[in-house]
């Protein structure tokens, strides 16, 4: 088979490779299509780790970091229980370090990491069922400790996870939905998506400095992961500032935030249940993933999609083995 | 009647003054008893304010700002309703800025600030009803976002919320309840109060520095508003820390709390319902108020009461008008 390796720092290359065998409780699947995971792949063509202090070794393993992936199940390895060969199935999460990855025309799948998709949804609106089950986590997180409907609620950071969390607070009943991004062409995309305002948070007077004022952000969802986004936030939100872009530098909680009991809350635990409840959003049309693949392309041209991202001309790649 | 006002800057005085009159909604109070509030008549003592830029109007209101009171309800105002002339009551939250206070022998109290409690309890079992109610606000918002019940929880700060703070812990089931000051006595009052563990949290090797470790917290409380002492939980803590001091300096909140959701809480609204349920914890004897209090004396005394809280030789002190 096919797939992308990077042999080096920012050398991802077109390799062959033996199709992998299943072992126990594992399928071989068939790939019909994997998104980006736009901050991931662009590390990886930086040479840098996604986490803070990681290392990464080359070649890294067979095609990597690929993982939201929908393909068909072609073979089941011993025990392999639940899916049967010919079905349809998505990742629902990353496999983990050091496994073989999506970027590739086979890979091998835990059978606990697959939940089955409908066969009637197109390759764009499933492929990245796994990070609509990531931004379901920290909505979660959210209404675990409030409820969205009839709350004013922000998003920060328009890229592919911002564009998810736009359509599940309008899903959750969020009365209005105010998103933040300075890229223009992300910000019409988000009211595209059902963003009810949208701001260039460049503009300190874009939104009202005060979480006690009525015009308040009631509850937030970083999708940056950046202190100046961060603060933004709770320097805006009453209720709960959820952060589920990776932090990599500190944010500081003061006493303006303290009064009212401002909720700062990190990220939380991927898990299959979260998958299942993205996936009823994607079913009953809540949740548009397609909208997020600027451009679909065969794997062999990855280079060129990943290029894309860089320059900011695309929101995710959709790439076809 | 006679009563205590700060005529300036730390100099509180026993004076005379009318007994006022209630208005509609609202009783005259014989009062009982009252306790310190240590920080704020610190603070006062001091010359300053609690709240941050905060101002001190001198002379301040009569008796103010003595708030944790129980009386006799002595004289009803126009449509005061709920309770009759003679009903031991207790007052479950402050009466706000620039009202006449309860360091005096009587005192007006509007009838929403009141709640019937038992004649059996003593003055110092319930005089202070309101911190009571303030630190379960802290213990409210925990339970909303998860159990307590089997959890390890922390304590900061053996001040009379901590105090408190450690038997609510141990109230909803917690597992273990580790409590750290760098004050031997209050750790002593701590253990007798039902803690498991107390710590001298200048030891930086009295409790692992690792939020992913077993033998982590898994929930805990700050009573002290410093950012050392808050830091110090988040480093340890796995779920949810919440602020009840007031939180004067900024605290920083980075990866390293990110992974894992740390949930970091502000202080929220104080209301009748966590009165209620303090109160209910009083009455089973779950809650033991009289522990904190160092001393019972006149309310002449108040400067002498004072300085002890100031010498640290007292948690809190009553005073008898």
């Amino acid at each position: 088979m096919k797939a992308i390796r990077y042999e080096a720092a920012g050398q991802p290359e077109w390799v062959e490779a033996p199709i992998p065998d299943p072992g126990p409780g594992q399928v071989l699947l068939k790939v019909e299509g994997v998104a980006t995971c736009p901050q991931w792949d662009m590390h990886l063509m930086r040479g840098e780790s996604m986490v803070p202090g990681g290392v990464i070794d080359y070649p890294t393993a067979i095609g990597h970091p690929g993982h939201e992936a929908v393909g068909i199940v072609e073979r089941l390895g011993g025990g392999a229980e639940g899916f049967a060969v010919g079905d349809r199935v998505a990742l629902w999460q990353d496999q983990g370090a050091g496994r073989d990855g999506c970027y590739a025309e086979y890979v091998i799948a835990d059978t606990a990491n697959l939940i089955a998709v409908p066969k009637n949804l197109s390759i764009e609106e499933i492929a990245s069922l796994e990070l609509a089950m990531c931004i379901q986590v920290s909505f979660d997180q959210i209404l675990n400790i409030a409820p969205i409907e009839g709350k004013r609620f922000g998003v920060s950071g328009l890229g592919p996870a911002g564009l998810l969390a736009v359509q599940l607070a309008k899903a959750y009943g969020a009365s209005e939905v105010v998103a933040f991004d300075p890229v223009e062409a992300r910000r019409d995309l988000a009211l595209s998506l059902g963003a009810d305002r949208v701001l260039d948070p460049r503009d300190p007077e874009c939104f009202p400095y005060n979480r006690f004022k009525p015009e308040r952000l009631e509850l937030a969802v970083d999708c940056t992961g950046l202190p100046v986004s961060v603060e933004f936030l709770m320097q805006r939100t009453r209720e709960v500032v959820a952060l589920f872009g990776v932090l990599r530098e500190e944010v500081r909680f003061g006493f303006f935030h303290w009064c009212g009991a401002l909720h700062l809350v990190g990220y939380g635990n991927q898990n299959r249940f979260a998958a299942e409840r993205a996936l009823q959003h994607i079913k009953s049309g809540s949740l548009k993933l397609a909208p997020l693949i600027s451009a679909t392309m065969p794997l062999s041209d990855y280079r060129k999609g990943i290029e894309l991202l860089q320059k900011q001309e695309a929101i995710k790649i959709c790439f076809t083995p």
